[in-house]
């Protein structure tokens, strides 16, 4: 009897869904026993034996798939966004009621991007300047990216609760924009440039030294190796974990 | 006899001309002839006879040390700042009664600097998408800094010259200043960091790929070069040359 | 009746070769009235009227298409490999016969690429030091490239022509290869990392500063603009060009 | 009465320690008491009631100057380089008879390199592919650095604890040296360009990502803020402490 991991992929055919297909096929401790798309039924989860169900839909579907889940004890491995405190709420009700079954909300699965801005946060009390460059391709909408103003958000409290004064600025003659976005006191500069896909670089700076922490995706795939870890975990981690930063055992 | 080159630094105490001075003694080619500073007489430059004056003193003085100079026939090699068409009118009347004596000003002597504005320049024509970042001391007054103001100019100069469209920017929600101050439709980000010195970083990019032209200036013996690379040109090019890209050969 | 660019691709279902055949239907300047696979029969491109070919065939059918092209008047751009003075010799010959045909071969169209080691001959000599780090996937089996070994090259040569003393390196205990692979005395290091795909880094370093010329490119489509650029520019330059260089009018 | 931590610099007149001086006086929360050099003798330190003696001495002198700090209660702080574990045993008799007193001994003090060294440590199990390069001026002798060195075999050391497989790396025909030093399995590379001081940059690769972690160093001053937070917490640190990190309480 195989022991590998049962795996069922929801949004199977959406661009990250099916990159997820691949590679939970892929993987040699999984088998992936279900791939539905918006047309499928959730029973084909509890009829394909689903032990961690990854949910790549929309905001739109992903409660209802997770009710059908958690009350079928299937662990859930989910990248949707547009979580509210509400929507969170609801879901560890269901969770009490399930206390073996885990479930994992990440709102990025890139290993990359969690690390970046994990070192970030452990670097930021020890230099008195910190600013965000993040440079994606041109069809982006919003700048500064999500990740960017996270990241600046993250550097700002560990310096407040280190207690670090403002940042040295002497600028007194400025072009508008210059200086880039401020996001709680934290500079942050969107760069868009054709050729690119994402891209983020974190600096700091203090005395005779700098240290930057740059975090390159050139590809969609680079999800992929976070959801893998996540599935793998998710079902010894029961109740619900917020940010694949807490499965990465970084201390 | 030697056929060293006679050279004079004026201004030879300050932060740069003592770095001169230096630079000067220790060039094979070269013999420091005389080191002038605010207290001297411009007939040290006779009574030594010098050949090339390095003028590195003040917007105030340069004009009379340059009048003193040409009409001795003595080169200049001049790195003072705030030129207006009407003082260079001035200096070219003066050359004009001097004609084999040459005469170098340059805003940057650096040649890093020089050669990311070259290559921006040549560069620029080839992409769809261009952005500049400078990033220096959080001492400095102004943002961006006129290295950065000057290239994204020559870039947006380049690309009107071979008929580029505009750049592909589908932002359409941002936070102020995201994207930068805007020169001539190039977006110039500025970057103040402890630790730094002054530091630019041009970036191109189109289908698939891009290019980035990075520049560090780490101490202020960077300038060194380009002076004595502007010093063994200038006696052989009479009349006014603005700029040390004229003496790169770069084609 | 259109006065767009009759354009057939040669090789049309390889990887390069069916990113080629988009980006001319794409190009609202040409047209694309042919494309072959090895199947093909060549009087295609008779037939269809094609004014240039673009081979991106292979080393073994590259003479024949050409001698065919040739012998019609079809301007050919070619992005095979393997060139030899003899076949270069074979095809100034056809060239001869029919003196208004142009042919642009080019062993890379990346334009970034091609810029990368333009820059580094021009800057070669206004430094002390010059190394070149290439980054690329891992499943490449030859280190350094073949770019990052001509990007050596043509440095080494511009050092000799400017007579630049031998790099400073003061070097006396090394690891084995921590210095790089010596290509006429210009370290060369090759790093091969998962994720990446095809990245070079050349760098000049002088007294105070360092220029650092950076090309990534993260899409085999970064090969398109280059080649249209070379469709565009070989009907007007008759005769056998040899890399696309000599079409960027760099001076 | 003053409440500042009364501090002692011995080598004072070196280059780092003269730094160390100057940064002990400029902080706030420190008052320099004694400033001792080779010709000095060590009850200057008792005369001036040092809490904490910071040694940037040399090797040979280094073991008789702890021995006098710990046998009179005076915390050290100690920079030089060349311990044993013999050397260390030595140590930990004085201080076993000294309970109340701290010595932190740093081969590194630069808080950039640290993070650095800490963060690549944590990264490493996350990827598939990790290298290092590391650039410094021409004059240095040794390659690679020892803080490189030392940063593939931690990295090395995380990816053997993980259970990593071996680094993916298809080269089957290469050029002496292109592929780096072997270091413990982790390619590391050497750059010595002019123009640098000491920088360093540790490189991971996974699916369709890159995470680079780069520090520079720009000026020996980098070394201060972490003498200064070794002073601070060594005084409530009782008993030796070696590696700056363990200050850093980065979990």
């Amino acid at each position: 009897m195989s022991s590998k991991l049962r795996v069922a992929v929801l949004g199977a055919h959406g661009r990250i869904g099916s990159e997820a297909v691949r590679a939970v096929e892929a993987a040699e401790d999984m088998e992936l026993v279900a791939a539905l798309d918006r047309d499928s039924a959730l029973d084909e989860l509890t009829a394909s034996g689903t032990q961690v169900a990854v949910d790549l839909t929309h905001p739109d579907s992903v409660m209802g798939n997770l009710a059908f889940c958690l009350a079928h004890g299937i662990h859930g491995v989910v990248g949707t966004t547009g979580w509210t405190e509400e929507r969170l709420a609801t879901l560890r009700e269901q969770l009490a009621a399930s206390p073996a079954t885990g479930l994992l909300i990440a709102p990025n699965f890139s290993l990359g991007a969690v690390l970046t801005m994990r070192f970030a946060q452990q670097a930021a009390r020890f230099f008195e300047s910190a600013e965000v460059i993040e440079l994606h391709h041109p069809n982006k909408a919003d700048a500064p990216s999500g990740t960017a103003a996270r990241t600046a958000h993250l550097i700002a409290e560990a310096r407040a609760a280190a207690g670090s004064p403002a940042q040295p600025d002497a600028t007194s003659t400025a072009l508008d924009g210059a200086r880039g976005a401020d996001v709680d006191g934290i500079p942050v500069h969107s760069v868009r440039l054709r050729g690119l896909l994402a891209h983020q670089e974190v600096l700091f700076g203090g005395v005779g030294e700098t240290l930057t922490i740059r975090h390159d995706s050139l590809h969609h795939s680079s999800f992929m190796p976070g959801i893998l870890l996540g599935v793998r975990r998710v079902v010894t981690t029961p109740g619900l974990t917020v940010g694949l930063e807490n499965f990465l055992d970084l201390g």
